[in-house]
Parts: C-alpha cells; sequence; structure tokens
C-alpha cells in the first residue's frame, strides 16, 4: 500500500472538478518513487457503458524533492512520477481508472485501490458535468439537534402539553427506549431554547446547524408531519424560525432542516383529504387499497402513509410549486441553508415502482434553482453510492463506509450474554427503528448498544484492515465531490451513542477520525459530554444544561480543537487522501494539496513495541514534520531516524495530526 | 474456502427459480461440515432499498452421510447444516445475503463468497420476479457462425461480387487485418452453404446454432444492415432462411439471429430518407445535427449511425409493430429462436441519455409475447451485470467474468518486444475493433493476439486465485437465472482466437471449463479445428473444408465429448456451483444437485507434486467418486487415500471431470 501509484478527485489531480458535459479534463496519476519503473500509463473510460483507452505522458518533472529524500539517508529515494491524461466528459457521470504497466506487470489503478486482475467499473473513478454542492459544505462542521430535546427556553412552559404527549421531566432519561408509547415522550425543547443556547454551539465548533423536524405532528420527533408548511407551534411557531436562523446567520453559521420525501404523518391534511375518499385529488398522493381504506405506510407503520410520486399533483405541491414545501422555507423570511431530506433511500420506491433517481433529480433541480449556495443531503443508512452520484442529493448520511466500521474497530467487543429469543426479539424490531421511533413492540430492556439495525449484540470487533477494506467498499461508488460532503457521523438521533459502544478513550479516536476523513464531521448534540444510550431513542436523551451530574465527560474542547485544525487546514475538508497503513490496531493516511499535507495516525491502543514506517512513503523529506493535534491521553508520539523510518509509539488509544508541506506537483 | 457457508441460486437452495412479485420464497444456506458450529443465521434482504432481516431456523436433518464420511477415516467429518429462511419478493429484482454467526465471529455470504466484514448490495445474491429465459436455454450448446466464412453453397457462385467487396479466395486467410478495406473482403459464404454442413454442426454437439447478421448490409460482417426486413440475397434471401431454419429444427437444434439495435448502416432506407432532409420523419430515429448534415455515429464510423431511441417512431418500427425488425424473424415463415443483440451495453445510451434499460425491457417484452420460448441475449463485452438483472435480456454476450481471466490464466505471457510507438498505436484502434470491424486506420502488422482492447501485448498471465477473484468480481451481479443463459466464449467473431493466445493444451482446458461452468458454451465456428487469429477479422478465417492442411489441430472429438456430457449430466447447465481451490496453476469446483453432482478439477501444468484436497470438503464420500471425462493428455488423474484425502497429480494441462451422487438436502 505505501508506494502504490494514486489517483483521487481532488485538485492535485483534476484539474476541473465540476467540469461541462463534453468539456476535457486533464486527470494524473502520481506514482511514489517507491513503485519501481512505470513503463507505461493508460487512463481508461466508459463512454456510453463502453471502454476507451487514452494514452497518458509521464510529465517531465521531479517533484517532492527527491534530493531531500536521499539526505535522509534513504538511499533508493526519488521523486515521485507523475502522469497526466486528457478526460472527455461524455456522460453526465464520467467514470474512468487507470492502468498501469510496470516491469512487466499490469495493474488497475481505481477509487478502491491497485489490482493486479481486472476489475468491474463499479469501483471507477467518476468526475460529475455540471455544479456540484455549494463551496462552504466541505468545510462545515455539522452540528445536529433533536429539537425536542435540545433546550427549553423561557416560554417553554407557555406551550401546553399536546393530548397525544407523556410530559416528561427534563433530566430524567427517556425511560421508554422502544416501545408504543415511545414517540410521545415529551421533553418540550423548542426554538427559542436553541437559539439561547448558540454560544454553546459556536463554543464546541459548530458551523452548520442541522434541526431535525420542526413542522407540526403528533410525536416527539416530528417525522409523522401533520403539516409541511407550518412550524409546530410547541416549537414557537413561524417566528420562532424565523428569529433563530437571523440569530445563527448573524453568528456566521448556516442552519438546514430536515424533509421528509417518503411519507407525511396520517394526520396531514393531504391524508386526511384522501383517507376513505377516493373522490378527493390528494388521493393519487398516496399508495390507496380501494375505497381509499387500506394505504401503504412506511415499514408497515399506519401514521406514517407513504407518498406516491407517481403524483403530479405530489410533485407540484411538495416540489415545483413556488411555495411547495421544499422551496417555502429555503425562501424569506426563513432562508434555511439546505435540507436534510429522511428516508431518501425508500422514497420513491415500491414494490415495481423506482422513482428514486427521478424524485431526487427534481429535487435538487429545484433546490439549486431556488439557492444555488443551498445544501441537500439525504439520509440512506445502508449501502448509499449508487443513489448518490451526483446529479441528485449533494452527500449522504450513511453509516455503512465511516459510523460502522469505525464503531467495529473500536468496539469493546464485550457485550452480556443473551438467549436467543432476546436476540431474535430485539433483532426483529432493529430494522423497524433503525431509522426512526415508531410504534412497533420491542424489548423493554436491551443491555447492548443497537449496531444500525444488524441483529447482533452491539458492533463485532474488527481489525483495522476490515475497517479500511469496509470503508473502501462502501466508499469508493461515491464521485469524490459527493464524498466530501457525506455526513461522518459516530452517532444521530437513530442510533446507539458511539460513547457506549467503544473502548475507553474510543470516541476520542472516532471524533478525531470525523474530523480527517473526507466527508463533513457530524456532532449530535451530547456527543460533547460524552453522552450514551443503547438505542436511538435513549441517545435521544436531554442535553445535562442543568444537571451536570449528567456530564459523562466534557469533550467540549476536543471537539472545539478539531474543529478549529480543520478551518485552519482546509486541506482536511478537500485534500486527496492516500492511506499509508492499516493493520490491527493502528491506521495512517494522509492528506494533501499543493499547499499543505497533514498526515494521520490513529491507535485504539497502546503500541508500545512501536510502528515503523519508511520516510519515502510519505513522499515528503521527515525533516518537515510538525505536530499538529494530539487527540487523547495515548496520542502517538513521533520520532524519526537517520536511517528513513518514521516511527510511532502510544500509551494507548489516541490521534496525532502532523503538518507537512504541500506536494509539489508539476505545473 | 472448503468448508465454507454456501448458497447460489440454484434449486439446491431456491425453491422457486421464477417467483411472482409479493410472493415468499424458501431459501436455504448449506454449512458444510467442516466449518464449525453455527449459532444463528440470519437472512438479509432489501425491500425498497431499506435492509431487512429475518431469522432462519436450523432444519433438523443429517444430510449427506456423515456417517460414511467417518468411515473414510476423518474423525471430526460430520453432515451438512441446513438453515432455511422465508424470502418475500418485494421488489422484481430481489436482493438478499446471509448472516451467518457462528463462535463469537459474525459472517457474511453473498454471491462473492464468505466475508468477515461488511459488504455493500452489489455482490448480494439475486431474485427476479416473473418468468425468466425459455428453459432450453441453459442447456443449449451454442454454435457461433460468421456468415460470409462458413460454407459456400453450389448456388453461392451464382451470387455476383457487389461492387463494394473485394473478393477473396476461400482458402486464403483474410490479408488485411485491419484497415479501411476489411469489411470488404469478400468470401461469399452463404445460407445454403450453412445448411449443407448441419452434420458437421451435429457432430461437434452444438444444439443451437447462432447466426451472424444475415440481413442486406454493405460489408462482410452485414452490421451496418441497408434493411432489416430482408434477407441478403448474396446469402439466397429469405427463401434460403426459411430453408435453413427448417432443415435446423428437422434436426431438433435451435436457431438465433443478430440484430443491431444501437445503429442501422448509413445505406439503411430510414437514414436515406432523413439524411440531409430534416422534414422526414425517420429524422428522429438518428441523432442529426442542423439540416441533417452531421449526426452521431457509433464509435464515429460514418457508415453506422446511431440510433435515438427517444423516437416513438423507431420503437414502433424496430419494436412494436406487428411486422417490426424485431417481430418479423421470430415468426412464420421464418421462426428464429432469439436474437443475440449487437452493441447491446451502448444501446440508448449517448451523452445524457440513458435509455437502454428501457429499450432493453421493450424488447424483452415483445419478444416474450411473440413467443416465451425464444432466447434473448445481447452483448456486453465489459462489465455487463447492472444491464442484465433479469428485467431485461436473458444472457450477455460477455467477456469479463470468464473469457478474459481464462485467457489469462493459461496465457501463453511470451510476446514479441515492441516499441511503445506500435503499442499505443494498436491500442488506439483496439477499442473501435473490438466489437466489429469498420473502417479505422490500423497498424499492418500485429505480432500478439488482441486482448479485447486492452492495450498491451496479449493477455498478462495470471495465477489462478485471481483468475477466482476476477470471476467473482464480474459474476456476482448477475441473477443466477441470468448466469446460467451468460455466453461463456473462449472466443468469437470479434476476437483473437483463444488457440494463439494460451498455452499448448490451453484451449482444451478452456473449452471444458466453457461446458462445466454455469452459462451457455459458445463454440465459435473453426475452434473444433484449433483455428488461430490475430484479432477479430483474422479469427473469421473461412473454414478449412476443402483445404485439410488448414486445420491447426482436429479438436472436433472434444467438443463432442463435452456436448454429450453436458446432455447426460444437466447438472453442468443449471447445477449449484462451490468452489473448491483456485490457487496457482490449479482449480476446482462442483457442480450440484438433489440429483447428481459433478467435480471439475483443471490444470494448466504438469503437478508432480500432486494436490491434495481433503474428502470432506467434497461433502460426499470418496467412494462415490466416478470418473466420467478427461480432456487433455495430461489430464489430472485422482485418487483417495484412507485417512480421508483426495489427491491428484497430472503430467500436463487438463481437465477432469467426475460424477458423485446427489446432494441429499431436506425435504
Amino acid at each position: 500500500m505505501l508506494f502504490q501509484p494514486h489517483h483521487d478527485g481532488s485538485a492535485l489531480y483534476v484539474d476541473q472538478l465540476h467540469p461541462e458535459l463534453g468539456s476535457t479534463v486533464r486527470v494524473r496519476l502520481r506514482v511514489p518513487a517507491g513503485f519501481g519503473e512505470v513503463e507505461k500509463v493508460w487512463l481508461r473510460s466508459v463512454r456510453d457503458a463502453e471502454p476507451h483507452y487514452d494514452a497518458a505522458d509521464r510529465l517531465p518533472f521531479e517533484a517532492n524533492g527527491g534530493a531531500d529524500l536521499e539526505e535522509e539517508g534513504s538511499a533508493d529515494a526519488g521523486a515521485d512520477q507523475w502522469w497526466e491524461a486528457h478526460l472527455t466528459v461524455i456522460n453526465p457521470v464520467q467514470k474512468y481508472r487507470w492502468f498501469v504497466q510496470s516491469s512487466g506487470r499490469s495493474y488497475w489503478v481505481n477509487a478502491q485501490g491497485v489490482f493486479r486482475h481486472d476489475v468491474p467499473d463499479a469501483s471507477d473513478f467518476r468526475l460529475v458535468a455540471g455544479p456540484g454542492a455549494p463551496a462552504w459544505a466541505p468545510q462545515a462542521v455539522m452540528y445536529q439537534i433533536f429539537v425536542d430535546r435540545f433546550a427549553r427556553s423561557s416560554q417553554a412552559d407557555q406551550h401546553p402539553t399536546p393530548e397525544w404527549a407523556i410530559a416528561c421531566s427534563w433530566d430524567d432519561t427517556p425511560v421508554i427506549g422502544r416501545g408504543p408509547e415511545t414517540p410521545y415522550q415529551f421533553y418540550g425543547g423548542d426554538l427559542d431554547g436553541i437559539r439561547e443556547k448558540l454560544d454553546h454551539l459556536v463554543a464546541v465548533g459548530a458551523t452548520l446547524v442541522y434541526l431535525t423536524p420542526m413542522f407540526a405532528a403528533r410525536s416527539n420527533h416530528r417525522y409523522d408531519a401533520s403539516a409541511f408548511a407550518e412550524v409546530d407551534p410547541l416549537l414557537g411557531g413561524d417566528d420562532a424560525l424565523v428569529r433563530l436562523v437571523e440569530e445563527i446567520h448573524a453568528r456566521g453559521l448556516k442552519v438546514m432542516g430536515d424533509l421528509t420525501t417518503n411519507h407525511s404523518g396520517d394526520m396531514h391534511e393531504w391524508f386526511r383529504a384522501s383517507f376513505r375518499n377516493p373522490e378527493a385529488p390528494e388521493s393519487e398522493m398516496y399508495y390507496f387499497g380501494e375505497g381509499n381504506e387500506d394505504y401503504v405506510a412506511w415499514l408497515g407503520v399506519p401514521s406514517l402513509p407513504k407518498f406516491n410520486w407517481h403524483s403530479a399533483h405530489l410533485r407540484k405541491r411538495f416540489v415545483l410549486d413556488d411555495d411547495s414545501m421544499v422551496a417555502r422555507w429555503l425562501k424569506p423570511p426563513f432562508n434555511l441553508d439546505g435540507w436534510r431530506i429522511d428516508v431518501g433511500n425508500m422514497t420513491g420506491r415500491h414494490g415495481r415502482d423506482d422513482l428514486n433517481y427521478e424524485v431526487a433529480k427534481i429535487i435538487r433541480e429545484r433546490v439549486t434553482e431556488l439557492n444555488s449556495d443551498a445544501l441537500l443531503l439525504a439520509e440512506s443508512t445502508s449501502d448509499a453510492s449508487a443513489d448518490f452520484q451526483g446529479e441528485t442529493w449533494h452527500g449522504a448520511m450513511t453509516y455503512t463506509n465511516f459510523t460502522r466500521p469505525v464503531w467495529q474497530w473500536l468496539s469493546r467487543g464485550e457485550w452480556p450474554e443473551l438467549t436467543q429469543e432476546q436476540v431474535e426479539e430485539a433483532a426483529g424490531v432493529n430494522t423497524a427503528t433503525l431509522l426512526s421511533v415508531s410504534g412497533i413492540p420491542v424489548p423493554a430492556v436491551q443491555t447492548w448498544p443497537d449496531f444500525y439495525g444488524v441483529p447482533q449484540k452491539g458492533p463485532d470487533r474488527i481489525e483495522a484492515e476490515e475497517l479500511l477494506a469496509t470503508h473502501l467498499n462502501f466508499i469508493a461508488g461515491f464521485p469524490w465531490s459527493v464524498r466530501l460532503c457525506n455526513m461522518n457521523a459516530i452517532d444521530t438521533h437513530d442510533t446507539a451513542r458511539a460513547a457506549l459502544a467503544v473502548i475507553p478513550g474510543g470516541q476520542e479516536v472516532a471524533a478525531a477520525l470525523q474530523f480527517s476523513l473526507p466527508g463533513i464531521p457530524l456532532v449530535f448534540a451530547g456527543d460533547e459530554f460524552g453522552l450514551e444510550g443503547f438505542n436511538g431513542e435513549e441517545s435521544r436523551t436531554p442535553m445535562p444544561w442543568d444537571d451536570p451530574s449528567r456530564i459523562k465527560r466534557d469533550l467540549r474542547g476536543i471537539y472545539r480543537a478539531l474543529s478549529e485544525t480543520r478551518r485552519r487546514h482546509p486541506v482536511l475538508a478537500d485534500g486527496g487522501i492516500r492511506w499509508l497503513f492499516a493493520e490491527g490496531d493502528a491506521l495512517a493516511f494522509i492528506r494533501e494539496s499543493d499547499d499543505e499535507s497533514v498526515l494521520v495516525m490513529a491507535t485504539r491502543k497502546a503500541l508500545e513495541e512501536g510502528l515503523e514506517l519508511p520516510v519515502k512513503a510519505l513522499c515528503h523529506p521527515a525533516t518537515d514534520i510538525e505536530t499538529l493535534l494530539t487527540i487523547g491521553e495515548g496520542a502517538p508520539t513521533l520520532s524519526t531516524s537517520p536511517s528513513g523510518v518514521v516511527r510511532w509509539k502510544s500509551s494507548g488509544p489516541g490521534v496525532s495530526l502532523y503538518r507537512l508541506p504541500g506536494v509539489k506537483a508539476p505545473a
């Protein structure tokens, strides 16, 4: 892995990140000196599903001071080779990869790595024609607020408890982890409460606030909207949103809402008008059976009737109209900076129907038309890349490429013994409760953290090489521009909290990876206090503003430092990524731009023997390494030897970030 | 690999191979005794893009005579475990895989194998709702005839040489390997010539004749149809086709035609009517520029104007009309048994347009409606599975999962040294000439076999484990029912001949794999005489009927034996497949049904030391092994030891097939 030929979609390798269809883009392959002699390089692209080859030229260039490397003592060190070819963007999602001939052997280079044997197109690099996400998006640090649980304003007491609700006391953990009453545990957080806590958000380094649904509904999560055109009066109504957005913007932060395109609540006026009323024009908006009595609902939950996107009526009212649900909140006076789309993966899909791509595209077009600086993310918790090809959602809220393998690598790996009946019973509902809470019966007691609906007791422990294999398997199908906008979460309102699943010190390691791998780091409110939770509902524990005894660990400084480091070193947001190693307890990669590089080394346990890497694998002289940030008490410490070796030791889990010079690439 | 939990789409594991949408299918996982204790098995399916888990039950069953195995001396041998779950077919292409918990570890089982870490959905098993290919298709042995080069009837001399043609003498190899004149080398084979040679086809074991285009055109390959509604008079016209099909059917064989859905020839009446004539209704059938002067052509070849499938006119005349091009030839008096679609991958794709799936689906529906016993295959030479999900073409003519890795494994690996200019020049045209011959300038001399458009000198040699990795990478995305209808070719009219690319004895090894792996074996006329060819054109050398000195090697007996073995042992057509090993020079797998099993062992060189396998990996008692067929002078010979070991030796490249009892599965 150390000296493999390298390409990614970053500016070091691609001269137009958002080309127009039909244009020709200069793309480059970098071959580290340690790889050996390369005789010939070809660019393979796929044009209208047919392979096409263009010869690459070797650029006459001695990069990254090969001379300096030799002074370090690596007698065989030399300069990177750079090869260049011209890629014509024939299709809106233009696939390509490299074919390298070296010493009588051939290699394929794609987004998953370097292969001796032929590889399918699925892991090709992808360049997307047309504009991408707003420029600010990859730099964002996202902070998620579950509105019922974040903060109560002074006015909150004036809102009466709604008839469907079970009033809870702020400092009590939600007691009903899962059950019919789960969605009714009501804490009464409101938008003005959030507004009063904006100092806290700034203090932990947030730059983008993501609010779970705030529309009128009949549950604490509000994914069962009874209206999409009205902020819930319990939250302070439309005016409270205007006040909140204004103050967020005044502080230079952005804010996104949460919109459900898969279903409405059963109390929504569209559903009320059409239920048992086949004559209603709204009938076509849902999947009704005869007499509009039976209907299709999200995972069978009756309160969440599923939209039928064949309906022109739905498309107009939800997306295309001037005052559509998508449009209304992005316009003044509300001015949201974008949407997170709920259940993005299932939207428009039902049995024979698969309108997902089409619906996502019209929503993307509408959002861009309204505000080209708005961000559009969508939930797709499992294998997401096929729906995120750059023409639809800007990025994915997905758990497969980052969250899950990181949990597994850092897993405690010790969970209480359970009977088979207990596991089965729990697993039977995991799927149903993974994305949202709903009225499905569940076991009252669970003593291990949910692992994203996978029927097992907590995350299975894996090694760093398996983490990397999983990460690459799932990430390779995303275009680079989308990858930079994927949400890297360690947990969310729909999952257990990582703090409960990982080893002591593991949350810090995970947090450092969130902020240093490509993607938008997502901090779920409460992460900064080390809060725990066995499942989504328990993770929605109210913030411990008034009861410091509920703070498990104060990690505010760590999140602030990570955010600050990311702000000062934008290479962490949009720089290229080269993996250096991933074995057992440790992994390392380097983010690179022409301006600077950041080397990241993470370990899950003490490395007493130390861990070595030839300095020339860095493609930078070892003399230029500067420690930038250390996270965790056992953070690795680095030393370099005269013989050209970088050596890490650590006394426990931790992550260290190092600054190196930028990559000297040919002009 | 030996004791991995196993599932494939065959009848051993799936109780309805062609279920209706919405139905529930019983699916099973088999765990060989050597795997270890399994605690729990889950079926994971994807419903409307959302994962769903169902618990599997262990069936109370002692399969395959565990007791017998123990008698063989393997003290730890035991019976297979079988687990069963119920899969509901929610989507037309229903994805699923297995999750196995064993000794505190978890495993995913998908169509690529068994994994410790999480895997994307791309390699999930797939079950397709609705009817599949005709039942005869997987059993077929396909024989490809390039009509200009197969045989001249006594009437052939009466056909005048057309004005575009360069008349060639039958026993001269095509001299112009590639160049503007390549398509004009005319040998004058005709349909009655084929009819006169049907004894030969029967003698080599063919059961399905595939004829390259026979419509009027202006080239020897006829992929530039000037009419789709008329058999070329040079071939004997419509009457000759009727005669030919009748005689083929009389012998119990089937016959398929070759239809180009991507383009017509520039002399086609639709193009003539619309070229420079924007008023013509046919204008919408092509991609014309202003004034209908410029137009889009296949890979830029002016004689092949590309169809625009947005055109309703095209859809009617080509597919939907009573006497459409698709329909006309499947109906009496012509009665073709199906189509091979040319350039299937590019059909309907152009820049922003991607109508491929839609077009393929309407053609499939039309073919099925006309004759539910007709077979519809399509060319997609590279990474094909995404277009072959069971709702479109029945199977693929593709080279990535079988042909290319088999060539690579059996590669001679020694090609003349070439200058970089020569390689570049050759590669520049490889892509263009991969699928068909056309008027693009090319180097006059080439001393190594084309490797499917990949710019390298002949196939790169790989090991058996790389062959298997490549095979699984590319095959995993196909539904099982489609996989059984993919064409397993070792060469075709568009490629070099394997005989030239592989080691001595390699063609026999490749042939045995064609007939024993899932898929329809394709014999390209001339394979049975060991003919060679550096590229597609040279591979189209006329058949050596009259000049036995042109027969390189007489392999007729081998093809006949393979076909006969396949006919007698249908498990080779539709049985499940379990890989036993793939390392370096040797590979082995077993095809299984409840009726019988066939063990296949192939080697590319002498195994003097021998190669061992624990008998319990077969899941059958070693006493029941019967040699069925040996191919190649060095075919492996097998012995079993009292200690429970199967041992092969061989004196050179070869393949041996062994018969074993069927799998005793629970009722």
